[in-house]
């Protein structure tokens, strides 16, 4: 037997997909041709669904459970709802590696049988379906990361945080799309090709969760679970319009992930929640950290969900203050983002309570330069073997990032140190820049009057189209810095309000490449969503989603959502 | 000008010692010859200093500060006779690199005027003097870690803690030895020479703490900062016959101190408390804690010091369970350790709210050979270079840990990740070891009736003589699963009740080199206390101390305090 090509490989994880997502019933209607759809496809499910499928699958997470619990509607109703929507999805958007429709609906068919016998439901998730990125394990399932080589890799277990969610009470139901190499802020492989953004299918849906991003935007699911290393859970909640949260590191438990380079613990990935609606963020991390994940991984830390008012009761009589980020110093972000962050301070400047300052971007160039340094310390090996064993072609964004990167090279263990150190130097410069806005001293000797909160840009402008996504900073200085940050949506690319700036002149090569991206086009944009990010102290995570809470609703009848 | 000798860099660093000890007032009394000291030399200050500063010296630090708070004692007075004390320490045992009488008593007199100007003191710690290790980094002075070449490196800044506990009230006034690469479980340098044990001079103090573990005995000290990495608070607190504590990394700040590896994270040094009480321990902890560091040192976690009751109370009658290592399963302690674990376990067993049970070691060895891989990544080279700069010999314990060591070779990176796997895979099946203690889940799905905490030997004797102290596994396992371990003093050696096994078989060559110890002449042992050790999962320090107090406390009467 010769061993397969790349392409065979690919042909086989297709025709599986195609086939579990063949296997749900209702059978999944079909799809006018291609070249019938429009741009913007969020709003093709709505025409294709029944109802009720319709009413379940745009009900938010928070809302969802409520109605799983009373009996309202049964695990399996929702269950073969998503499925559905899912499946659409992948026709839509090219954003899943399979769906899991006969342990989906067991499951659910268990679950409403136990609410019937008890009268009460399992746990806090009873019946809700989560859908969950690829590279997370699940028993028996295959675990590819994105390479070709790696597509008979199996899990014999599930994933931590999976089984406390189970326990908890969900449906596991649908598995989505990651690029190449996982290090790409958008989403493409050469197992299942290019996911394509929902507002706009010339854009990319980001990455490197960009499967959860595409399902989510098209409410193929209401929760969906990503990994962060660098803004891969980020990118993609910003790009299609939806709320997502990189949660400080060792809270959330990353056990049972599948991906190259075990062991780095330089800048370590954390595994968050994308949804439809803030409250499905907290409803995430509140179950899995009330499930003492560091019982069983001893490298979490044991800080349960702390979820007091008392985050926004300000001593004596001080506002909420909002450090805001225009700029980062590297690369300007286009006209669309400015505008929404030029919306959300006016909004907050209205409100007594809150007091916006500038926040001065403090080294984030140097941020880089030590994140990048530290991503790839084998050089990429890894990741260059894992792609030459197939003899798979690389993707653009997997070339970017480790062959046309000056920085990815591999070093030697007193490098690394060093460069540990001056992570650590810069973590406790930017800690000082941040006390440093203290306006004074309590009695007993506590910073008082510090920025609360920063707001700033997800990126350097909206879902770019393919292979575009090429700066990082706006996401990786959290990584860096380990702050909890959650993105949120604004509003929509608009041209006419979003004029280029003819005579900026760019400060760096990156700042020009981002500059031209918007100036040979913003017609390209159309229909993007635009978001922003609310960035705390390390393990203030709580209070980030609280204050986007409190501060900034996103108003529903905006279109986005 | 030519390079000076060692010897020469040895005598300025002890003359400037002897210097710092000579401008104490009133002068520090003369000892009598060494050849009329005791062996056991604890009581020895007692007759050489007025009654007052006996009485203060042998106060516990809870109540001095007590005392300096209700102005009983002035902080000056307090200074002078700790001052007093710790040079005669350095007399009867070698402990002190310098003491720092002009500015600890610019400091007293400063916080005397503050008491009497405001009516209340200035902080938790006001007028306490602490003693602290020489490798913290104290402003403007040396600042060694034990090695002859870097003698003249400066600290710009007071190490993190040290400010913390500065703004707290405490006075700084003596600095502590420390050995060569501050690797041994004792302390023997070519700057200052030996540290010996006060209780009994021909062994050692233990190490690397051991210049606190020697000044702290001789209570020219109550309460003293030390750092381990593998034992180095446990084993001068063990050797010494003191409270002393490793608390889980991450909780008190580390920055500031002088180390060779900086940056190397696979296993963290930790920064904890020894003292002559329990609640010293305590008082440190929750000084340093609530000043919250973490705004500062960014990689620290912002959890409380959480000393709720609710730790004892036990859900459904549920007993505190204890379980014991009565032998890790590789070194079997000598028999003066096996009947202190004894005696505290028949007085734990007359206890109606506490269980004891077996705590079976789960593959000690192989946390040493990980822990020991993971502490010298680059082969020791940084160690190597610091000892072979000056020319200095190298001490028998260096010699021993890098240079016999098989396992100590230079890392690749790929080799760094691996032996990280290796150590997050150990600390999940132990953790798995601990959890399958539970004897039933509650209702919430929780697990009951786990063991609380485990009680064993700190180390597999009592303090061995010089160069001896060759097995580090009872406390390098506790570093290598980042739990919480709090040592406390027990008994005494007593070579009539503690007789050799003549007829045991070791089971390996590490467990033939400590039978023999013991065989070979347990009269060497005479006077050294026995200490043993409580550990907790992590992130339970506040658990340890709280059931050490609640269990067992140490008699005063016995005549170890």
């Amino acid at each position: 037997m010769s061993k397969p090509t790349w392409q065979e490989i690919a042909k086989v994880a297709q025709n599986h997909r195609d086939d579990t997502i063949r296997r749900v019933e209702p059978p999944i209607p079909e799809i006018p041709g291609p070249h019938l759809l429009p741009l913007d496809r969020t709003d093709v499910p709505k025409y294709l669904l029944p109802t009720e499928e319709i009413v379940i699958t745009q009900t938010a997470p928070e809302d969802l459970v409520a109605s799983l619990a009373s009996g309202r509607y049964t695990s399996t109703a929702v269950t073969i709802a998503f499925l559905r929507r899912a499946g659409l999805a992948q026709a839509l958007a090219n954003c899943i590696t399979e769906l899991l429709p006969e342990r989906a609906i067991a499951r659910a068919k268990f679950l409403d049988e136990y609410l019937s016998k008890h009268g009460k439901p399992i746990g806090p998730l009873h019946g809700l379906p989560i859908s969950v990125k690829e590279h997370l394990g699940m028993k028996g399932l295959g675990l590819n990361a994105g390479f070709v080589s790696w597509w008979d890799h199996k899990r014999e277990d599930d994933a931590l945080v999976l089984k406390i969610l189970w326990s908890a009470g969900c449906v596991f139901y649908a598995r989505t799309t990651q690029p190449q190499t996982l290090m790409h802020l958008e989403t493409s492989n050469n197992l299942y090709g290019v996911t394509v953004n929902p507002f706009n299918t010339q854009l990319t849906s980001g990455g490197s969760s960009g499967g959860e991003g595409a399902l989510i935007a098209l409410r193929g699911s209401c929760l969906g679970l990503g990994t962060d290393i660098g803004g891969s859970i980020r990118s993609p909640s910003a790009n299609c319009g939806l709320y997502g949260l990189r949660p400080s590191s060792y809270r959330i438990p990353c056990g049972g992930m599948s991906a190259t380079m075990g062991g780095q613990e330089q800048i370590v990935p954390v595994l968050g929640p994308l949804s439809t609606s803030l409250d499905g963020v907290k409803l995430f991390m509140k179950t899995v950290i009330n499930g003492k994940p560091w019982l069983h991984e001893p490298s979490l830390v044991p800080i349960p969900w702390r979820d007091q008012e008392s985050y926004l009761k300000k001593a004596s009589g001080n506002k909420l203050k909002v450090g805001v980020i225009w700029h980062d110093g590297v690369v300007k972000p286009h006209p669309p983002v400015l505008r929404a962050l030029q919306e959300v301070v006016d909004k907050l400047k209205d409100m007594s309570s809150v007091e916006i300052v500038e926040w001065k971007p403090y080294k984030h160039d140097e941020a880089w330069t030590i994140i990048s340094n530290l991503y790839f310390c084998d050089g990429g090996q890894e990741e260059i073997e894992a792609i030459e064993a197939s003899g798979e072609p690389w993707r653009p964004l997997s070339k970017f990032i480790l062959k046309e990167n000056p920085i990815v090279k591999k070093l030697t263990v007193e490098e690394i140190w060093r460069w540990t150190m001056k992570r650590e130097g810069y973590k406790t410069e930017y800690a000082k820049v941040w006390n440093d806005t203290a306006t004074g001293t309590s009695g007993a000797g506590e910073l008082e009057g510090m920025v609360d909160v920063i707001l700033c840009p997800v990126g350097p402008g909206a879902a770019p189209p393919l292979d575009c996504a090429r700066y990082w900073g706006y996401t990786t200085q959290w990584n860096l810095l380990d702050y909890p940050a959650l993105v949120f949506p604004v509003t929509k690319v608009d041209s006419t309000k979003d004029v280029v700036e003819q005579d900026y002149r760019p400060m760096n090569e990156k700042d020009e490449y981002n500059h031209q991206l918007w100036k040979s086009g913003p017609e390209k944009y159309k229909g993007a969503p635009v978001s922003l990010q609310l960035v705390g102290r390390r393990y203030e995570d709580e209070k980030v989603r609280r204050v986007t809470l409190s501060v900034y609703r996103y108003p529903v009848a905006n279109g986005v959502r």
